[in-house]
């Protein structure tokens, strides 16, 4: 299968700098994929000089002569912005001429532009953003991780399934465990939104283990976790918050004397692999996921690692075809027409 | 001023073999407290000799017939044990012989009973559970940590007042800066509940900055972080899970080689200063915030040092007149009486 995958190239705190350089080395390393860089056209043409590439029918470059800043209001964006980098990769999608896209952008612009050019899958209210967490063996998929605030219980239903599907498909897991966030295992406990939707969920035919704390995250006690955007996305954050503070107090450990520099210096191999195994970096790539299409949402202070990562996570959901079960999952007429 | 406080000696996974050590070791360096031992005389009594140690006028032990299990409801546990542990040492605090107490029971049946027995200060609906968390340069408080979901707004201006009032005073901090946990630094983000608390906390004469997201907690941007319990909840037990991780991942790559556990042995004084500031232990010790009374929870798998600094936690309350504070601040006649 020839896979095309557009690239808002703008977005973030780098732009091209980061997002040329990161589509370069992506390609490399997966011939199979096609590239469509999308944005200021100058900018990405002298970005792929300073790296001694160019343009080419497996690597186009798309113009978009309009920018949306960070900071930006989604709604602004989408309305006046319709040439915009974010605007044209989501168009691409549309068109069939990328089967997925990705961008470092404002995550509320680019939620509301895939929204209005998408729309969402027939049987989903309200898109939700999905992104793997390490554990302590391997890693967990979260959602929702901000998009929608104030869930309902069939919203909560709805996210465990589409994070099922996707994670099935990614992980190759048959049956992916589903478990809900929650503040104490017994069903008894949690607040109302919760309460029923594990009753939804019981019902569902999903592999639903029931209620998991907080700390279950990390020790992977679910494939998939659920929960309110609000509880996910201050999960998330005071998770990156913890990292920074983990990292920054090894860091001052060990400058503490010149006794401690030389100490860090000997297990320096060690210390190395044990930041590697925390670096979120390597979990970078969100998806939005209940489009009708594929989204992938990079960290926007990504670096080129970084940002290959989240090239990649939209090149796997292609690969696995992600959207195509996510239609049979709700029982769309237009999976079945495909089939 | 002369300082007494009760202990339930039966909660938590450990029992006696942990309160009555921790409860041994604190007087050593708090001679000025006096302490009730509350629970089963013979366990309590049989522990004090195991220590060379033997009650008097300063450690009294306190017999109370029955115990609360740790996973016992609270509400048949409210009703049917008069005579359990946690029941005595909220008596305690309510006759005057203690002016707290502290307990590594069941947290539903403390608060429970705590509520029931002492009963909430004038102008608070719903008591909170507070707890101090490291930052990168010192600590931060936050609640609620889980005693209340579906908080309103005005819950969380509560909240509000009543963590600043308890930091102003622990902390000696003359206006400690309040923060709102939520999903973006603009007040156009958030759940509703958030969004009208932050016009209650604007409006409070607090020092309020705004919201703060979740990284911000570790960052430690405010002194005191106001939420939704569900919302805390999940966020202080993924970051417990967190810790787990990170201190896995460190002992797995370490533990790798002849030569890595050479490394390790090398650097662990380092290693051990760094576990140090990260340990959870250091931080025991949750108030619920808001009775008529001081209660402290230690967390349930409390060790000899961490129950110690529970017990510490609540002396200090008591010789910061926290609870004095807490009633002057919400206008009660009672307080003024005792001026």
């Amino acid at each position: 299968m020839d896979i095309t995958v557009a690239i808002d190239c703008m977005g973030g705190d780098h732009g091209p700098h980061v997002t040329v350089p990161a589509a370069l080395s992506f390609q490399k390393s997966n011939a199979d994929v096609d590239l469509v860089l999308v944005g200021l056209k100058d900018a990405i043409e002298a970005e792929l000089r300073a790296h001694g590439a160019k343009a080419g029918p497996r690597l186009r470059v798309h113009h978009a002569s309009e920018v949306v800043l960070m900071d930006e209001s989604p709604s602004l964006a989408l309305r006046n912005k319709k040439d915009s980098s974010i605007r044209i990769v989501a168009n691409l999608v549309r068109s069939g001429e990328a089967h997925a896209c990705v961008s470092a952008g404002n995550t509320g612009a680019l939620m509301a532009v895939s929204r209005f050019v998408l729309k969402t899958l027939p049987g989903i209210d309200r898109p939700a953003i999905i992104s793997a967490l390490p554990t302590i063996h391997g890693s967990t998929y979260v959602l929702d991780l901000g998009a929608n605030v104030d869930c309902g219980p069939e919203h909560l239903l709805q996210f465990g399934i589409m994070g099922a599907t996707l994670v099935g498909a990614v992980e190759h897991k048959d049956r992916p465990s589903v478990g809900l966030l929650n503040i104490g295992e017994e069903a008894m406990k949690g607040n109302d939104a919760v309460k029923r939707a594990a009753d939804l969920l019981r019902d569902s035919g999903l592999n639903f283990i029931g209620n998991i704390e907080g700390d279950g995250i990390y020790r992977g006690e679910a494939d998939v976790v659920v929960c309110d955007g609000f509880v996910g996305n201050v999960m998330l954050k005071a998770s990156e918050g913890l990292v920074q503070m983990v990292r920054s107090f090894i860091r001052q450990e060990f400058m503490r004397s010149t006794l401690t520099r030389l100490a860090g210096g000997i297990v320096m191999p060690v210390l190395h692999a044990f930041r590697k195994r925390l670096d979120p970096r390597r979990f970078n790539g969100a998806t939005l996921l209940g489009l009708r299409g594929i989204v992938v949402k990079s960290h926007g202070s990504a670096d080129v690692f970084s940002f290959e990562r989240a090239i990649e996570r939209a090149a796997d959901e292609v690969r696995n075809e992600v959207l195509h079960r996510l239609m049979l999952r709700f029982g769309s007429a237009e999976a079945e027409e495909a089939t």
